[in-house]
């Protein structure tokens, strides 16, 4: 009896093999996005354009490709569909900075700064749109129903987090159902509807739809790591973007939850937007790392990480299995 | 041989035939609207209920619902998709009163003063993924087609309007094919949707969304005139509020193409925004009426009405054939 079991490499992984496993569908994927975000009026694809040709990874479409390759589908439907979940990505995007206001992303300037709200708002709408009549084409009645209720459940987890906004007590459980909504929904979506497509069965679609969401959970956490341990910089974002704007990520509902009446005190003010100056951050990271947060929000992250790896225990070992593997590992060791 | 020649009359029409037509099927689209617009995040049905609630007529829903009794369907299909017609409205309803800053909606506040715009556009886009999710039950891919197609239509109208506005020289012709967009595409999908759900033929979807297409235009064109005669209160606007934010309607575009240079300087400043006091409105009615632009918007509206009415030629006489026809008159009538 052989058994794999997977350790997290001390080593930096890298997102390359999945990038080349899947750069020739992402160039058509590419087409049919550029295509289809055109419009006769000039101001959709100008904004549209401004954030999806603004050096986003393509995250999203290239896990349903790599999945798509990792079941051995050889059609194209999933060009189209891989498309689709992109536009909803990016009209999340589009009013999510609308909601958040916020200045930058990727290290540019966000479209609502450029063109107002107004239009951000309807460009989004538009790209939504244009996602489901993407499906529509495709014609697969349970593509639809999947992305068609991922795109509700992330709508539902924005207006939880937009609820629980400036609540320093939210808890780690809300706030796991929170990203898993926000975030994890689409990326499971992303990963499952190749299984659709190329017509495997419920357990090899089930078996992608959990390498997507705990995936999609990892590189959130990992993500609101960065953000009290980066210098600068890195994904676009200075440290401290989230903590200057009150944002109440893992690592201060840790931190919150393990300190004593002084340091709770100090994050509920600061969640509540009354401590944001440089001083105010560097507090907070030393008691961010005085309480362990960082360190097991990054253990949290470790252990989706790993439920994503074995999720992918279904399939044979392949090329396409090694890059989805070492994306999980890429999504971890940024934080290092 | 004998012709249907429709005259518009002189007296005032009702919409009462339609609604007694379908108030039983109204109660069954009224229950699935509020069972699906529920959610475990609270903020969802308070803020979707405001409106849903609020006193609208619900005009698009009872389309789909005299289409169907028109031709004769007896199934329940169209309830599910009244209700995802009526979802797609109120997304766009929110949406528009972020996008205009608008603080009165049928006499009532708006969502955004009460929730705010963040809160208020991703409720609208839970709407908008509820009413997908609604259609993909239904399970037909032609519907999904026609709503999709006119959400994205809708989108692009509403973006093609926020690039036009304050735009005084914007024109009649851009102006028909943005309220064609904005308003008429989704009474043309609500009515059409109902011949696909029957199975009839092209002729009798064609006819329907002909109907639908040109009662819309009518109805927008209508409100416009409204605006600029109404003493006050009439479906919850007040009188000149159309003026006092700058909008560029039928009647506006009219009297300015037949001004003078000293009325074309005054409706250009109006327009900019540099003329919004009780004199101004005093002076624009005036204006519109010197240059019977009131008189000519109701034309155009009663071309479009008497269009609709005779998009039903295909149908014999019925209940709900009369009933479809006193609903163009009533939207015309409610201008006199």
């Amino acid at each position: 009896m052989t058994a794999t079991v997977h350790r997290f490499p001390q080593r930096q992984a890298s997102l390359d093999p999945m990038i080349a496993l899947v750069a020739g569908d992402l160039n058509l994927v590419n087409a049919v996005i550029l295509d289809r975000m055109q419009s006769q009026i000039p101001l959709i694809p100008e904004l549209a354009g401004h954030l999806i040709a603004g050096g986003g990874k393509r995250m999203r479409p290239m896990l349903t490709l790599a999945s798509a390759r990792l079941i051995g589908y050889e059609g194209t439907r999933h060009h189209r569909l891989a498309a689709a979940v992109e536009f909803i990505h990016t009209a999340t995007l589009l009013h999510d900075d609308v909601v958040d206001g916020s200045d930058l992303r990727r290290g540019r300037r966000t479209a609502n700064t450029i063109w107002g709200n107004p239009a951000t708002v309807l460009v989004g709408d538009f790209l939504f749109s244009r996602s489901f009549e993407l499906m529509v084409e495709d014609g697969s009645q349970k593509v639809l129903k999947i992305l068609s209720s991922a795109s509700a459940v992330i709508a539902e987890g924005e207006v939880n987090q937009l609820t629980a906004a400036r609540k320093v007590d939210l808890g780690e459980e809300r706030y796991l159902d929170i990203i898993g909504a926000k975030t994890a929904a689409l990326f499971a979506a992303a990963c499952r509807i190749s299984a659709v497509v190329a017509e495997r069965n419920d357990a090899e679609e089930r078996a992608l739809d959990a390498y997507g969401r705990n995936l999609g959970i990892a590189f959130q956490l990992v993500d609101d790591a960065i953000d009290y341990v980066s210098d600068a910089g890195t994904m676009g974002k200075d440290a401290g973007d989230d903590f200057r704007e009150g944002k109440v990520t893992l690592p201060v509902i840790l931190a919150y939850a393990r300190g004593g009446p002084d340091e709770r005190k100090f994050w509920k003010d600061a969640v509540e937007g009354r401590r944001d100056s440089d001083e105010d951050l560097a507090r907070a990271i030393e008691l961010i790392r005085a309480t362990r947060a960082i360190d097991d929000t990054l253990a949290r992250a470790r252990h989706y990480g790993q439920r994503a790896i074995d999720a992918l225990g279904p399939f044979g070992a392949s090329d396409a299995k090694a890059a989805m593997v070492e994306a999980v590992e890429f999504a971890i060791s940024r934080a290092f």
